[in-house]
């Protein structure tokens, strides 16, 4: 198909959403991109361009001239604009900003100018805003005026803000409240006074959490004093929420950003430097077992049982680890309950650590017919299983605490505190008993 | 504050939200929550209830007559009513249906016999759907008149569906669109008949990529017949996205539903299972390490360095796995892909690898003094590395195309993986060497 008939791609591509199209981009591959680009160039609509991976998006922006990218940009609402140009290097970004509307641009510097994953640069600008005392008949007619001109409205929204002279907001008008009510009625009667502020510094991961708790459809975005200056809806922090939920399981891997369409270079890097800090911590645990080299070439059985012991402590601290962070990041966990929440992962840690112990002392015991061996290997499993239980749950908390992100770096910490204390409690033991 | 006056509590709950009241009662201890729950009963909203973490609100329920429960459930929307009512044990759900009107019991039955999970057990049943050839102006009469009745309307909505006499959607309108249009204009020439439509036997898992890819608000259930039967709004979907996006990093780990709020017996069984299961396979491991005791014994440094070579393996792998795994939840990776996908973790891994591989092995060669053994576990450490990253997409995208959720069982084959072929190569090479 990609060699040749570009009328055919064409015809292929055209009923597709623009969503759709933008997939198709991230499927094919790099090198066919331009291609295709050409054969479709008409249905390069800015929407299929602000669906666009950010990794594929910056390659593809960065083949176009600026005033391509600023014409791009202008179709767009504020935060798909700034989405596209916050990625460019900087001497770039100026020229498409050059290339723009006083206006657009205006609008894009500003959110430029609040820090990255905050409101006020994911926020949008067009929203309508009303002053109180007016009616529901007075709104519709002058949405109805508004509608004349195409730049005057958002092209969707789903509240009405009403706000007070100091144009701060007083209260929120969902749309449906307003289709059922008669003309005469005053929107101060309509609209809720309850309303959920989200202040322009706020963080996307706290925006997605007040989204997600309250039920939000779209929330007004308010400045230091309390005006109101942008919207966020919720189709954008759809994306947000997905992000934040989804990229604990990358962190706690070590395998950074996760994109499959990020550079290989930049993979290499964020998953090597991982790589070696786990090197530091592996060969902290390996020196624990050099401590004990007598006694594994007396008893080389030790060699074989010990990693069963460090495996299972890991592989439970990573559950407990998992928990705990998920637990955090949705404010399930709070200074309330961690004294609560600790008791509970030492119950299970106990818990699971005892049934691991008979399965594992038991059958050890009957296979080498050498109960001693039993019982330490089965003891050292319990010590570990609680050791896993303990750092899978202290350490993120602590690192949450401390303000560091529990899910980037917290894994380190307890697969080194299993590692250690699986080899050290069962060759340890192992020596104590005199059983090498 | 717990221990007495009930009137202080009262006041302090009162201005809550009801998201905020459910919180509390997620994060006050097991014990005291009849207490809190006799002193703000009449804070116990319907809404309150459907907010509550379901292993909390089942917890409450219990403690509930049938009759009490039922008027709760008829408070709320078929969906939320439906999500109170399909966790009851069979005996307590007829009661509580017995109870109620026989229309919403009608709705929540219908629910019922949908699988859980599907659209059809999460859709709202509650939705506007007007007839074509309808104007602006008669549509907003409508709603005004059906506003008087209070069960005609949904709460909130925000999209009207046009369906022609077959009940079958034909376009759809959002508010927005409605009320900046003049009185005369139809809806026909208002709605968007490109819409997606969303069958009832859709997994939830489906709805929510739709709902991020096209960024939906609101979108019509049909059933098989193309009739509309209900609604999915974005609100409920939110719930479902981050739910979906954020068991991923609990999946891959064997910590089951990760809800710190699931009674303690349950959580130690599910994790248990997977630890019994991980157990089995290090046992596989042990084995081949028990299969070079011989050697070990002439030459204990070996057991003292062969965790570093199964250990970084299995951080290699894990990480290759948490990015395959995304990828596949988002539809990133598909089976146009898979090949360009497999042939960048291996580059990635080989790229690692041999960093890893010259660090460890120079760093072995320079403490130990022993030039062979740094050249055998920097070869070791290579072929795991590519065994991990080959592991690591392979059994997931494998998985996946048997219909088996990667998430849930992939990690056991990586690690499995990654354990042997580190024991293997290392210790095997070692022999082969001469170097035990």
């Amino acid at each position: 198909l990609e060699d040749g008939d570009k009328s055919e791609v064409y015809d292929l591509v055209e009923p597709l959403h623009p969503a759709d199209v933008a997939d198709l981009f991230e499927l094919v591959g790099r090198e066919d991109r331009s291609a295709l680009a050409e054969a479709v160039s008409d249905l390069l609509s800015s929407e299929v361009i602000s669906e666009l991976n950010d990794y594929v998006r910056e390659d593809m922006i960065d083949a176009l001239p600026a005033y391509a990218v600023a014409e791009i940009a202008e179709q767009l609402e504020t935060d798909d604009a700034v989405q596209l140009i916050e990625d460019l290097d900087p001497r770039d970004q100026a020229a498409v900003l050059a290339e723009m509307e006083p206006e657009d641009r205006a609008a894009i510097e500003s959110a430029l100018s609040y820090p990255e994953e905050t409101a006020g640069r994911l926020m949008q600008r067009e929203f309508v805003a009303v002053p109180e005392h007016i009616t529901v008949g007075d709104l519709i007619d002058f949405l109805r005026d508004e509608a004349s001109d195409p730049d005057a409205l958002p092209t969707d929204f789903f509240e009405i803000f009403v706000v007070d002279p100091a144009h701060r907001p007083v209260g929120t008008c969902q749309l449906s409240w307003i289709l059922r009510t008669p003309r005469h009625i005053g929107l101060t009667d309509v609209m809720k006074r309850d309303q959920t502020l989200i202040p322009v510094t706020a963080d996307q991961e706290e925006v997605a959490l007040m989204f997600q708790k309250y039920g939000l459809i779209s929330a007004a975005v308010v400045d230091e004093a309390g005006r109101l200056v942008g919207q966020m809806t919720v189709d954008d922090v759809v994306h947000i929420i997905s992000e934040e939920a989804g990229e604990d399981a990358l962190l706690l891997s070590g395998a950074g950003d996760g994109d499959i369409n990020e550079p290989i270079l930049l993979t290499v890097r964020a998953r090597l430097t991982w790589l070696v800090i786990n090197l530091g911590t592996a060969m902290l645990a390996a020196s624990v077992v050099g401590m004990f080299q007598d006694a594994i070439a007396k008893f080389a059985l030790l060699a074989v049982l010990m990693p069963i012991v460090s495996g299972m402590g890991g592989n439970a601290g990573t559950q407990t680890l998992a928990v705990t962070v998920r637990a955090l990041a949705t404010n399930q966990l709070t200074s309330t309950n961690t004294w609560r929440a600790i008791g509970r992962e030492l119950t299970i840690a106990s818990a699971n650590g005892v049934a691991l112990a008979i399965l594992i002392g038991g059958g050890t015991a009957l296979v080498f017919g050498n109960p001693l061996l039993g019982a330490v290997i089965g003891t050292a499993m319990i010590i570990n299983n609680l050791t896993a239980g303990m750092a899978g749950i202290a350490v993120p908390v602590t690192l949450e605490r401390l303000r560091v992100d529990p899910a980037v770096s917290s894994a380190v910490f307890v697969t080194t505190a299993t590692d250690v204390m699986g080899f050290f409690s069962f060759l340890g033991l192992a020596v104590l008993t005199g059983l090498a």
